[in-house]
């Protein structure tokens, strides 16, 4: 496999073309962004966090029967995709009340739902990813009802078997957020990235915060936070 | 009919029992308010206009088979009402982009919807009126879905008369925010008030404003675009 030129570089990873055209290189970057990239520094050693953490729970995905653009890991900081086209909804599922539901709802911090719930923003900076329903996804062309009942049953899907490992590991899932793409013979695919970035992850019985919130809030070192959650998931931290 | 003690004073309007347990005696006020309450201006003469357009548009609408809250009107700013236990939502319909949805979307001002959009915002001041979904709803127990669907079919269904009407009066129906609330019998039914405070209405052919956006970004006198909503409508103007 040959890494070939940037197609596209995000606040998070960078990605690459490659000699396969069905496979993209991912390389997960050390910068952390929050608010909308108001606050963003360089974290040494979050790429490596992310793209292991990453790396695993698309593996643990995978032998849960639930695919993803996820191929394998190719180095501390990179891995090997399957190129899909990015649909511009970020899919969110929440179990526990944390960050803008409070705000939109004004449901205490911390309240566990009874059951799941999904919401979908618009992938776009300058609106600053607005929550948006389904007639405004309808309007924006974003999605295809059908794709948007499917991307809703496949969180739906990835919230089940990723609150139950977390859950085994001593870690609550708060919520997470998840991107989708399509492949060029049209089938949805779970993409992008799940680590500590995208997910809100509190220890079990302190509630103590271990992902980006640290960061986002200066809560302590995000470093720490990233390390304690690959290690409860089983991983190794490289030095 | 007796009025007797004041029940609620919202910001547009207050409401009276009377002696009669399922009546409510409305009184349009003259305050204006827009921005969640940070603008507010005393503009002699609203009340009135708004109660004389809201109750011809109740009318209208009971005329063409869609029933209301509205049961007469008792005087220049003031009319009946059956007594309902407001739902907490605000049932926005748009035709036409403008407003948040220009805000959210992106999407130029002026744009037509090919097939109009509903959205639902959750009436808590405190929290700004958010934008929520159906999920949203569900767990801060708003409304049960059938009444949710029933509000989207009613709120459609209001549209469709509403904006024939207006049509036929040179006037765009751009958007506009409905309120529903539950009689004693658990019905669904329309409720709160249809008028230049709660519809965005453009001339046709100039597409120059009429509504509350006039007071909100200061365009001329408020008092004259609902005047000329009121004449176009057929109603006429009290001294």
């Amino acid at each position: 496999m040959e890494k070939q030129e940037l197609l596209y570089e995000g606040k998070a990873k960078k990605l690459y073309q490659t000699n396969e055209p069905e496979l993209l290189w991912v390389e997960y970057k050390d910068d952390a962004t929050a608010f909308n990239g108001e606050k963003q520094e360089v974290l040494s050693g979050k790429g490596q966090l992310n793209n292991e953490i990453s790396s695993l729970l698309f593996q643990m995905l995978a032998d849960n029967g639930i695919p993803s653009h996820f191929e394998k890991k190719l180095s501390k900081t990179e891995q090997l995709v399957s190129k899909t086209d990015i649909i511009p909804l970020e899919v969110v599922v929440r179990n526990v009340v944390a960050g803008s539901l409070l705000r939109r709802t004004g449901i205490q911090e911390g309240t566990e739902l009874d059951q799941a719930i999904v919401e979908f923003y618009y992938k776009d900076d300058e609106l600053g990813d607005p929550l948006i329903n389904h007639d405004h996804i309808r309007i924006l062309q974003a999605a295809v009802p059908e794709q948007v009942e499917d991307m809703k049953a496949k969180a739906l899907a990835v919230n089940e078997t990723l609150q139950s490992h977390f859950q085994s590991c001593g870690l609550v899932l708060v919520d997470f957020k998840l991107e989708f793409g399509t492949k060029t013979d049209g089938t949805l695919l779970l993409a992008d990235e799940i680590s500590p970035d995208t997910c809100r992850l509190w220890d079990k019985k302190t509630r103590e915060k271990f992902d980006k919130d640290v960061f986002r809030y200066g809560l302590g070192s995000l470093q720490d936070g990233y390390t304690e959650i690959l290690k409860r998931l089983g991983g190794a931290a490289h030095d």
